[in-house]
């Protein structure tokens, strides 16, 4: 990646983002494949905070997933968390888990705490042998780096192909106890799901069980970041972790359906979407981004499965690159997916334009059409009238720009 | 559709073709959608000539389809078959029912011939009213134009975003006699299994019944057009039809497995297989010719879902473009298909460079690999390590070319 690439068109500035307390971060030159920029993150938490993670679905996976997957079934507490860009350590085979083993390790004696409360994460190109000592070597200023007010730097250090850092806050009451959630994520292409390139830590300050923050994690995912799709390519290294460190005082939790907790269930799943749909405004080349809502399908599991046919087909994507309203490869990617579909009752909106009706086309003002075709966010919505089942996902459209950023992306 | 796009750098030329007794073909300017050129194709077959087909498993197929896989149900026989390029009649509702048996009618009617005995199909553009009475007028055109030798004008008439017209041909033996079959095809987006933007159509004078025909196509289907994809969208329309005009004296054959029928077999799917790489060599925006071969999985199903998924990623597919030897990229796709795969078993070669082997990177020669990314036609090889499964399909890269060709289809 020699040149960096535009900021997408799409991109949000960051928002305000303070300390939670339990947490220090700092972002470091490790030189691992970037010269010139940080390339090494890494997170302190207070002693007792416990961590939840949900990883990657692709079965070739780097080695620090199943690092991260047994060490979350040893233990439900972390202290540290090493994510290096630039290099994914993945198919890397014996050399890959001596890194993994030898970062671990050196977090742990540095810190002074047990090595499965290291957590490991490494993006960046495929198949490279990770220069590990190179990351050994960093450490001590990484250490030496860490402030409660290293949020931005951590969510730069762990950018690849990311055209602008992605954070997210919230704050909640657990009781009459204010607790803040804030979150970083990276992420751009190979983006799918389950669980894409796509890296996200959140952590709170609130006190919850492990089995608790898991069961949180694992609910609020499905909505967020497994709805979204840049490109169909479901990565090998990718995880999002929820760190509590219980650093705010209030009630005891003791199930994630708590009542005390209902404030806090719904801030962490509008930040996880709000942290998934910032990954997407980054997709390669992206200059839209698309909603696409399926109703009336006959469950949700096929409404999900059809929208994810349209928001994964190329012929959908450069058309709404292209600005134009080609709602005839919305009806083919319904009609693809498998799923149950009945061409005379499938109707098709673009926006509030509802430009086929119950097998076909409908009368619409094609001057407001080709307008709505022009803003940047675009809603697509696939009406089945089979049954009640309805989903929504997310996704860019298809450019020049991803051919761009893929077809030379180890050049 | 308004410039013609660049004959693709894939493109081969026309092979020599000749008349196959009973068939008589013509191709004719109705104005559908383009002007100065041809856009739709009369074919006579000579009474007694059976018919055998294979269709979209699109769930929102064009008008056509279901016309046709009624009359291949109604009847053994084929008379006549039109194609308009343009439009494809899909999600049209009513209407487009209606130009259906509109234009069969006629055909019918001009040909003497039974309306069962009349196939069709239309490709282009979705969802907007097909124009039929312009097919209508242009049809004494296309019947006065028929003649033995107009298999070119057929198979030009039938281009939608064709760089190339597509034929092959074969003549073998059945017993002493010599039988011709030869074929024509369109296609280059919206290409992947099982059926695709694509039509085939392939004739030959053997006498042949109506199931041992069907047998044989079904035979046939499977390693080509069900084993090729440009940008895994299904296409609503397409089709593969097979004619036997039993022009030629042979031995009667009772079953396609018939000993006297083995030639004939394999010269069939050989000439089904030529078909679909053409369309693959036209694959919009496609600078190389890419094969998938999977090997050593579990089984052949799940051989073929790896390959597809390999065959299937844009991110394989711009690397491929870029020239770039991304292996990793590969692993991703064979971890992402969700099938049987053991990182620490699995090998994978571009070209006859093993560059990964059993789970991590293999010495090989950078250069010489690097060289063989400049060529046209690349071969990737992925062993699981696990079985007795195989499969090969087959793709092209996705470049500019796709997002200029299909984010400006319409305009």
């Amino acid at each position: 990646m020699a040149k960096p690439y535009p900021r997408s068109p799409l991109a949000l500035s960051l928002p305000k983002l303070t300390s939670i307390a339990g947490v220090r971060l700092s972002g470091v030159e490790a030189n691992i494949r970037y010269s010139g920029r940080t390339d090494l993150m890494l997170v302190e938490f207070a002693p007792g905070t416990t961590a939840a993670g949900v990883y990657t679905r692709n079965l070739c996976p780097g080695a620090p997933i199943p690092w991260c997957r047994r060490a979350l079934a040893s233990t439900p507490h972390a202290r540290a968390l090493l994510v290096n860009s630039g290099n994914a350590n993945v198919f890397t085979g014996r050399a890959g888990e001596e890194a993994v083993v030898a970062c671990a390790g050196e977090v742990a004696h540095q810190l002074g705490c047990p090595v499965e409360d290291v957590f490991l994460a490494s993006t960046g190109v495929i198949g490279e042998t990770l220069p590990y000592k190179k990351i050994l070597s960093a450490l001590p200023a990484a250490i030496e780096a860490l402030h409660d007010d290293g949020w931005e730097e951590a969510a730069r250090a762990i950018m690849t192909t990311d055209t602008f850092p992605k954070a997210a806050r919230r704050e909640v009451k657990i009781g009459s106890t204010t607790v803040c959630l804030q979150g970083i994520a990276k992420g751009s292409g190979m983006v799918a799901p389950d669980m894409a390139t796509m890296l996200a830590y959140v952590a709170t300050d609130a006190s919850l069980p492990q089995p608790v923050l898991q069961a949180l994690l694992e609910e609020g995912v499905g909505p967020s970041f497994n709805s979204i799709t840049v490109d169909s390519d479901t990565s090998t290294s990718d995880m999002l972790m929820l760190f509590a460190t219980g650093q705010a005082e209030h009630e005891e939790i003791g199930s994630h359906e708590d009542a005390a907790l209902a404030e806090f269930r719904t801030a962490l799943k509008d930040l996880l979407h709000e942290l998934a749909l910032l990954v997407v405004r980054d997709g390669e080349g992206a200059t839209k981004l698309i909603r696409v809502d399926v109703q009336e399908a006959q469950d949700d599991g096929s409404a999900r499965r059809i929208a994810m046919a349209i928001a994964n087909s190329p012929l959908v994507k450069t058309a709404i690159a292209g600005e134009d309203a080609n709602w005839g490869r919305i009806v083919m990617a319904v009609g693809k997916s498998g799923e149950p579909a009945d061409r005379d009752r499938l109707s098709i909106a673009i926006g509030d334009h509802w430009v086929a009706s119950q097998g076909s086309v409908k009368d619409h003002d094609v001057e407001a059409l080709n307008a709505y075709m022009r803003q940047q966010e675009i809603t697509i919505t696939a009406d089945l009238g089979l049954g009640s089942g309805r989903a929504s996902v997310w996704t860019c459209d298809l450019t020049h720009g991803y051919i761009d950023i893929n077809g030379s992306y180890r050049s």
